[in-house]
């Protein structure tokens, strides 16, 4: 083997997995768009046999000799394909060392806990769940166990999911937010409510999607590339490679700003994701670096830049042009009531604030059950307690507690704390972003371009060539710190309510 | 290599098989419904790899010595396997004729010309389409080369839609349709014009999605297993199996006959396709058996069926309910309005007595390109001439004219005769149908049941089993005749203009 047949190896393998990537999500995107109620089994016996083609095909010995070539070669090698061929030899020794029947043994759990899990929570029966949650714990435990039984294994979970995270990484992050954020919200709930009544009423679907369209436009998305469709909840996803990227969102037609926040949310990955520099496309590099850096971008579109008084300004005009009845309402009612503070059940549905303490509650959890310091069977009660204590909430059933979120029964353990990570990696982000650009005036202008701009050249175009704590360390020229984030939180609350 | 070992590889590779056709198909699906307009080149790279395998799978060196196995132990095995094994057999020996470099090449300029096309039908300039489609008629004649040099290029793809067809074949029943049916276009023309008022005016696309609706629940569709959606050009689609069946329409506002019928026949589609015996499933046996027979379904439900008295009076009533200003109107003027007759210039909105010259015109003109007689670049004109000269009318612009059909870019040639014979069998099945279904009372009464279970008794649970000439036979009992055909329209044109 040359070097040169071995890197046109590598090049061509990747292609083709994408080709996989590319079918794979959309049979699932079409099995929540288009598909008739019926179909779910035909998609499963395509599934299974693609994705049986596609672990083939970045698992065989004929390639993996090909990434051990490479690899013994790295000096040789462009700083992307050292990247790619580190990327994909760790998944693949990581597969390796899982034995096979355990592994088909643990999609098979999988498949049926997703339809379990359904039922569950629209029975909010927990018990019904409970079993299947148990092995999904267990099997967590021990696949990290096979895989690097020198770590704990929740902190390879969280490793998983954003490179480099660990529990006392997190248990820090997480104290930090809590000393500050608890405080805030009880001070906000004190004060005097603010007035939701010109999001809330009548906002007919058709409208709303004008709404989507210019939303898209705005924050500067290419709708060449980029497509909107409806689904139960929203979601971005890509085709093979950043060139076709898809975006969901929901309608509610009682209050508009759900749509609009999701869609600003959903163009914030799509944005990254299609930010990519195109010499990426078909390669392992091609899109976002991990949920943290994903939830970063998607976070600062809704909240940082969403939710500014700069946009809320912008957006305004816009919005009475669609809804007339809000033409008795201020620009200065829309961003009170879309900074309205106010702690609640729903993860989902949670404020800017009190969000982060959601995710604290499934982190505390997760933390206690992959150390075997709570049982399965005591999830609902934890959960509930916990609701009382962070957010003041009582729970009134599982489906609106611990039945709430997909993540578990998907087996993603381990995930939920990219998202409040993303939140604060986002304020700090917006921090170094003002050094250079006029992010306030660039909002009431509406004009994207120096914003995206930046982004573009600091992260997005990267795609997943540095892992994500180098990334964030260039770009902040300093560690991370949480204390951009809870600033910013705390200036929000402020300028809204005045404590 | 044991029986059961081959007969249990022809199983498992027919099911492969029938992923990569899902996940292709869903593909174009995806490219004329949902994508963004910019993202037709990522779907081609796609396309490009998932061809490849798929071409691996069905032509690989073991797969052809289990099929050659199979072939010789023909004794042993079901009648449902021999076909499995003399279709698979056929297409290994067409393809393995075509060199792989020029298959995949293909599928890239396939999927180039289908966006080229659409915009070059937007913009009505046959120019920015022709290179495209000379190469694909090129591709054409150069690959009925490779399979069949002993065949002239034209009759071998016409062949491949409709089993045994043959120039001369054609040649014989398009000059007994035209004998019959200009005289009868004529004489229809001359008589007192049928008033189309009532399918004029203005019809909101939501009521029309009702109409949708109510038409595939009326005709015996499981809307479980076939969704609808909106696209440009209306057609029928499989997922991997019949069990994942979608049609498309297209909406105009100012005639809802327009979707209402094409939503029916491509139903006749879904109904043939959904009506494989389950057992068929992941076989190459899944579906309809030629695009002549598949054309006899649709056909029948749009025309045989759809335009008849009967049903125009059942579909009346729920006309009247969804479009108020109906009202007026009697369900026997809707049934004469859409059972006028009027040359015109789009095939998909002719009218079914003068449907079959405007397939004529095309079969001519690929006849004559197919054997060199006829440039690429002379088509516009040559389209001009035959409009005027078969049905009178003038094309004012390739929007309008040779640019009006998909066929050709999705690299069809050869399969326009199916429309026209498809028509001509369905009169036959009808009259056969006669001898033992009550159709009319059938109609009236809205009860499908009858009419389905005799299809699906005769025709649709056979999927591919029969070649379609034997499947014609053994449902007429003697040859195929165009006679029922051209009786039924004079019949027709009496009825309604009582000439």
């Amino acid at each position: 083997m040359t070097l040169d047949q071995a890197r046109a190896e590598l090049k061509s393998r990747q292609a083709r997995m994408s080709a996989y990537a590319h079918a794979t999500a959309l049979i699932y995107y079409d099995g929540v768009t288009a598909a008739p109620k019926g179909t779910a089994e035909n998609r499963a016996q395509t599934l299974a046999v693609l994705s049986e083609e596609s672990y083939r095909l970045s698992t065989d010995e004929k390639f993996i000799e090909t990434l051990e070539f490479l690899d013994e070669n790295s000096s040789e090698l462009s700083e992307a394909e050292r990247r790619q061929v580190y990327l994909l030899l760790k998944d693949i020794r990581a597969m390796r060392k899982i034995p096979m029947e355990e592994f088909v043994a643990y999609q098979r759990l999988l498949a049926e806990a997703d339809a379990v899990w359904h039922e569950a929570k629209e029975k909010s029966d927990f018990p019904l769940f409970e079993p299947l949650l148990r092995q999904i714990f267990d099997t967590n435990v021990r696949f990290a166990g096979y895989i690097a039984p020198e770590k704990k294994p929740y902190d390879y979970w969280l490793g998983e999911y954003e490179d480099g995270l660990t529990m006392e990484k997190c248990d820090g992050f997480f104290a930090a937010v809590r000393a500050r954020l608890v405080p805030l919200i009880e001070k906000a709930s004190a004060a005097k409510p603010v007035d939701e009544s010109v999001i809330n009423g009548c906002f007919p679907t058709a409208k709303q999607e004008e709404l989507s369209t210019w939303l898209m436009k705005t924050i500067g998305l290419d709708l060449d590339h980029v497509g909107i469709t409806t689904t139960e909840h929203p979601f971005t996803t890509s085709f093979g490679s950043h060139f076709d990227e898809r975006i969901t969102t929901h309608y509610h037609e009682e209050d508009f700003s759900m749509s609009m926040f999701s869609v600003i949310h959903e163009g914030g990955h799509a944005l990254y994701d299609t930010g990519s520099a195109d010499e990426l496309a078909y390669t392992v590099l091609d899109g976002g670096v991990s949920m943290g850096v994903h939830e970063s971008q998607s976070r600062f579109y809704e909240n940082i830049l969403g939710r500014s008084r700069g946009f809320c300004e912008l957006a305004f005009p816009k919005l009475v042009e669609l809804f007339p009845q809000l033409s008795k309402y201020t620009a200065e009612d829309f961003y009170r009531a879309v900074n309205r503070v106010r702690p609640s059940l729903i993860r989902t549905e949670a404020d800017e604030v009190t969000y982060c303490l959601h995710v604290m509650i499934r982190y505390e959890i997760e933390k206690r059950v992959m150390a075997g310091e709570l049982a399965v069977h005591d999830l609902p009660g934890e959960w509930n307690r916990l609701y009382k204590e962070y957010l003041g909430v009582d729970v009134p059933d599982d489906r609106q507690g611990v039945l709430q979120d997909s993540h578990w029964s998907g087996g993603m353990i381990g995930y939920f704390p990219s998202y409040a990570l993303g939140s604060a990696y986002g304020a700090q982000f917006l921090a170094k972003m003002r050094e250079s650009v006029d992010v306030d005036g660039c909002l009431r202008r509406g004009d994207f371009a120096p914003i995206n701009a930046w982004n573009r050249e600091n992260i997005w175009r990267h795609g997943c060539l540095y892992a994500p704590d180098k990334l964030l360390e260039r770009v902040f020229g300093a560690p991370f710190d949480p204390k951009y984030y809870l600033d910013y939180l705390e200036s929000k609350v402020k300028d809204v309510y005045g404590v």
